[in-house]
């Protein structure tokens, strides 16, 4: 039973910020885009810094050439990026970077907010 | 700029097992599927308990005839119910709830963890 | 099996910054107090919204009248505030809230942003 | 304001189990401990797999000297140990672990589970 429970533990949880789910739709992002962006967060979260499309696909619902279709184009759109870095010993390595999907939520989220406050303004100054 | 910071820190965050994302296409559910879940849970943790087909389709790409129907095949397939709960002023509500969800998650875990466990020993056995 | 992990998985998580562990005494707070405030959260996700001292000083090391003291001293230093709610049926109740302390944490965070900013562009200039 | 936000995002949150909080008491730990594995979880989380006593302590109401003895405790009573793991380029490195912790952690929820459900069991027959 021990086991068991340790097993999932070690599994581990991956924590998004709500706002994505919210607003996905608005940044132009489907369902299956999501989910794909998600899967590379949960790659990078356990060391496997650059998944392929097969270990992608393999757990999706779209076929590998398709999945290598839509993060190229996912690049393309500026969600998703490959960078560079060197481990400790200073050999090179290519990952898989989804900060440029933070920085869209983020301008999102601030259009949001600007937006709620200018009308709260308009309403305030209304009365 | 700290009032930014703190309307982003309000939004909170949604915490889900790694292994929903890795296990999803197992439990036959498709990434719109996925997300309409994700949607609910996101809704339940804000204090929304009972999300209509129109609020959750206003946030997806999907039309609020088609959340409606995912929505009831969740429910008939056994990933979703709708429980009662009553208030602390002994008044009744509807709410919905993904347990079942995670019941799904949980069997799919234990199948994988005991058939690893399986071929360990028959690898050990081997030897 | 399964019902282990499910009753494990109920309990649910608690997520916080990383900040306020590298931060907390930056903002005069001892480890007694930090844990206070996290149990406090861990109450009010849970649906208590006032658990008493008698209920803290449960689960901690200190005494409750230690525990309520230390409540009055986080209140009158700006870490902790009790605010005025209303039930869905219109019934008034009292509910602690941390968002003073993530006030204090967003100001802190700044206040280092800032001077990272100042200190990376005078070292650009010196150059 | 885009860039406060996305700093504040990549400082990035820490995930744990609530149980942690209700029961780090009954595990004989006090809350200066308890922080102190918590700060030994954000650092490996942080990719930094071996902070120092100098490191730990300097974020912390403890001295480095009360740090380091705190460490060793920790170790000797079972709740953190430092492994050995190998780099992708096969370079020996040392690593904290937490994992002590959590299987105590677990050993305490199964404690608390099969009493509750034996609990429930005499009720039952009780009646």
């Amino acid at each position: 039973m021990k086991s068991n429970i340790l097993a999932w533990l070690e599994e581990g949880n991956i924590t998004v910020p709500s706002l994505l789910f919210s607003e996905y739709r608005k940044l132009n992002l489907n369902e299956t885009e999501l989910v794909l962006l998600l899967n590379i967060l949960t790659f990078l979260e356990r060391g496997n810094y650059f998944p392929t499309p097969e270990e992608l696909s393999a757990r999706m619902t779209i076929s590998t050439a398709d999945c290598h279709e839509m993060l190229r184009r996912l690049m393309q759109r500026g969600f998703l990026e490959i960078i560079e870095q060197y481990s400790n010993e200073g050999i090179r390595f290519e990952k898989y970077s989804i900060k440029p999907l933070w920085e869209r939520l983020v301008e999102q989220f601030l259009v949001n907010h600007q937006s709620g406050l200018q009308e709260a303004t308009r309403k305030t100054e209304e009365m």
